[in-house]
């Protein structure tokens, strides 16, 4: 009887070069670099587990945005996301906030210039975000409509999440984030509420006017649609706070995640949590040992929407098949009728 | 007459190598590498412009402390710069403040290994971050801990800050961040309080007893101290809220910073603020074009104690000197009479 | 009369939010972030700049290949854009045509794990890369391979390019690219070429026979092509010795690249020219100022597959539309005949 | 009796934060540091195991220099480590001697700006690399010195490591690498000659005369220091060519490197060789498994010369003490007879 020894048991699945052609479609391109490895093998991963995420209703469906994804031009596919369902709880930063209220209120971002003269951007009014440029007086025209919508806020400590929810009801712009969430009843977490444009606004109505946002208001809700996910998922986008802020909660749960996709630059060595592998999760019971976990150290506003395009492309498949499956049944059962 | 171009006006300082002795201090070793270029060159500059910092007791110093710096065993450098009014405004993640608590409460971090087996590690009651240790029961001490104090809280809206000094009122080691903050009086600002195991920890009390905290109760003070800075300067370690909480502040006032020191290991390529250039921030109006600026794009666990440490001994020498000096003056003028 | 401002001149292209859908390819897909900034809109503009590249038969296009590209699955990609002509020059690493000749020998890399022990896997015979295995023995099997066709090579100092082809022409498998460089007559360069297994078996063999491997040998050669390209494009994978070969050749012809693109995980910030930006090149004349130029700072076993993947799409677009026009006038003569 | 579980075992060493103080040298500093995580508690260990690298002459040590590091302004602290004996046998790029015989020439780099408008600073004639300007006139200049100094060789194939000590012999200033390396018999490796100035400069000598530069004649010598070092240790500054070439070398002998130290900015998470964890060259028999190995991940601009500085000091303490204890038992026993 041959042996096989424990090196051989490692040597089972070659790698196999992706073919790349000219006619694919997303899905197919994920299938196409499954048998490569770094990146190339992990975003196909990452295709896999975000299809099985979206296709599962009984998954619960956490997304943490963070980094300048709504000026990049990601505030799109995060609405479409939210609406289609597949995402069911946010946690963001204030800045991505923003952003996608000035684009939902028609005050666009413009394409820029990474290597420009920013003491002449300055003295021009014009705010630069790497390659991306703002006008400065949008924060003017914005300050009103603040002022205005906090305004209509009741006079009682507010939750944050209900803050980010009155803000998407007078935001009438259907690709906007925040509209998208107050439409589907997504909440919108925002645990570093202060630090943003919407904090300073808070924080200017209040100079002259009673104004509470508590900070921890809304974490009884939080913590109970962790409480009563029968799975979860979790879509990464990013470090920072809403990485910490959803693996955390999660944390006093008797439950983990099942899934989990982390898209990043940031690398694990500083020690930081934005890099720090999901594996590392593991340990402090965030993730459990048999989740399925994919990293992709890369653009996240590359691997972000092909990852979102390869799964949706996926999952039309798959809904065809089930309703071409229906159909022969339903056809066969009628004729032996 | 000869004409110098202005390609010749460009090539007048030349580079000079570095040299290395075998008895230099941290002033020499960051003197050494005055003419040197990249990441060398910056830690030069970083010394510089820190030790003009804190010689000039009119510039109000802001320190923006993001990353696993605690962990890491970076508390004592802050603390000290805090205890030595090198730190006048401190702006954090709750995280930094959940371990330099632990630490300060006589729970250490141990010596741990990135290579670990996380699901062992699980099962031991370890968390690992990184190449740190953590044993998971804590965190249960801590809760004993964190319970009785926010149980002395009085029963109004409570500031971030106000917080965090009342923390530091009930931790007795005085190499903690939050007791040395508490002693001097100077304020820990944390705007995303609710994202670590103090805002859980806040959270939980709020399930059984009354608390809010005011998210945006802080800022008042917090702009206050901006607008009357006569001078101002910033160090930043890591990018994430305290950068853009401690600029955005800075932002609403007449005024801007005059001094500014980056470390970060993230790139502005990726466009998320944690990397962005400072010149990005001249365009904002957050530092000025004639402020003196450096970005160190290293590992911060290691630049932020050499800048600091060649700052100091630079600051020890002129304070030398200026005793010399009086000192001889003094004698000069006591012989003449 | 309304005067136009220089900064209102810089906002003239608002970005536009990429819009995915689940029934997408490759090349709408590019075209959907056309919109958008950082990382999304360079890839864009490479999947741009490339099918202009491709598409031009005039346009001699070089390919700088670096990183463990083959070993992560990308040998087939190259080798078919040789076959197709959109390669015409490729100059890269030793290490990449070891593994291409493994390959091409049928000694697979495998699927491995990047968290391995790797005192087991040296126990077990397995080397790895990364989250690939290469079992040790392929080696031993190669350098029979390696000794017996180095021995078919003229005694004669050889030329680095010659010793590729050499290689190429006893490599059967077809998706191999040395043997789709050696079926296509493009020449293979790799100035480092003692720092590879290649070169160790060259050195073993030169041991006990007479073996010279001219250095410069090539080098005229190369400078030909520089010299006789009407126009010229770079495609640049890494950085690394073939980024730097490339460019200083054509540094010493009267002329530069009209269009590079470079994909890198490399950053300016360390001086390294792997992640020098292009704009650098300038300085240098490597590439002129009217260049097309574009670097994507993220990973290339992602951003390659894409950016071929998409030009290749719209290639067959626009050849299509070509031959539409082209029946559509031949029909419209024949009816006039 | 009271049992030790496993968990138990991995907390015996606290960390413990640094104390950094007003007056320290470099090895108070990195010791300062040996009770740190992250990068911080990387660099101690690199300074301990440097160390004890050049404390031991038993030791060969090989030094792989890649990156710009010396228009960074690095080479004398190179050039000082071989004339002390702290290296053996240098293995670089082209590049870096290009730079480091300009600059022994006396054609030095400057300091520049790397925000600057390249299109402008090609027009004035400067290059830039990051924020080094060069003068583009510098290569007229060594073309003169090269072609003269290429004519002196023997007419017959010569080896890289030959050219490069030819090189250092025509070179006077006794901070250049290439001279200390020729005054010291330290050889030079290059194995991507081709590839820099020098080789240009190679290639355009062969355009008239003979010249045959033998690419892989120098390696039999490189093996020979392999077999025969009774110890080895390695020191990477950044990746490339160097750290593969020395690797590999060590590869086909019976044994490993017993020390290695790796700077570098590069991360494991692309699978290239550059950013490859020192462990995993365990998997290859590279380093054996109880080597000691540090990864510092870190601009090595800053790193290096910290690094070198706290070995410095501590080997000039520790012969200090030899001395002192060597004068004690010399008086001891003159007192004795």
């Amino acid at each position: 009887m041959v042996q096989v020894t424990d090196g051989q048991k490692k040597l089972t699945k070659p790698t196999s070069p992706a073919d790349i052609t000219d006619n694919m479609d997303l899905d197919e391109f994920a299938a196409a670099l499954s048998g490569c490895a770094f990146g190339a093998g992990r975003i196909s991963q990452a295709a896999d587990i975000f299809t099985e995420m979206i296709a599962d209703k009984n998954i619960v469906k956490f997304f943490g945005l963070a980094g300048a994804m709504v000026p990049a031009g990601m505030r799109k596919i995060i609405a479409d996301l939210i609406r289609d369902g597949h995402i069911n709880v946010l946690v963001t930063t204030g800045a991505n906030m923003v952003h996608d209220a000035l684009e939902g209120l028609y005050m666009p971002h413009y394409k820029g210039d990474a290597q420009s003269n920013d003491v002449a951007l300055h003295e021009e009014g014009i705010d630069r975000i790497y390659d991306v440029f703002l006008p400065d007086k949008h924060f003017e025209e914005f300050e009103g409509f603040m002022q205005e919508t906090i305004a209509k806020l009741p006079e009682r400590p507010i939750k944050i999440s209900e803050f980010m929810a009155h803000l998407g009801k007078h935001i009438e712009n259907s690709d906007s984030i925040l509209r998208a969430a107050y439409d589907m009843g997504v909440p919108i977490y925002c645990p570093a509420f202060p630090d943003s444009v919407i904090g300073l606004q808070a924080w200017l109505y209040k100079e002259t006017n009673p104004l509470v946002i508590d900070a921890i208001g809304d974490m009884h809700d939080f913590m109970d649609i962790c409480w009563n996910a029968e799975k979860a998922g979790a879509f990464f986008v990013g470090g920072g706070v809403p990485k910490n802020f959803i693996f955390q909660s999660m944390l006093v749960t008797p439950r983990d995640f099942d899934y989990a996709i982390q898209l990043t630059m940031d690398t694990p060595q500083t020690g930081g949590l934005s890099g720090a592998t999901l594996e590392e999760a593991i340990s402090w019971g965030k993730v459990g040992h048999k989740s399925k976990l994919v990293t992709v150290y890369s653009d996240a506003t590359i691997t972000m929407p092909l990852i979102v395009g390869a799964a949706r492309a996926r999952l039309r498949k798959q809904n065809q098949n089930k309703n071409q499956n229906r159909n022969q049944n339903q056809n066969k059962s009628q004729k032996t009728k």
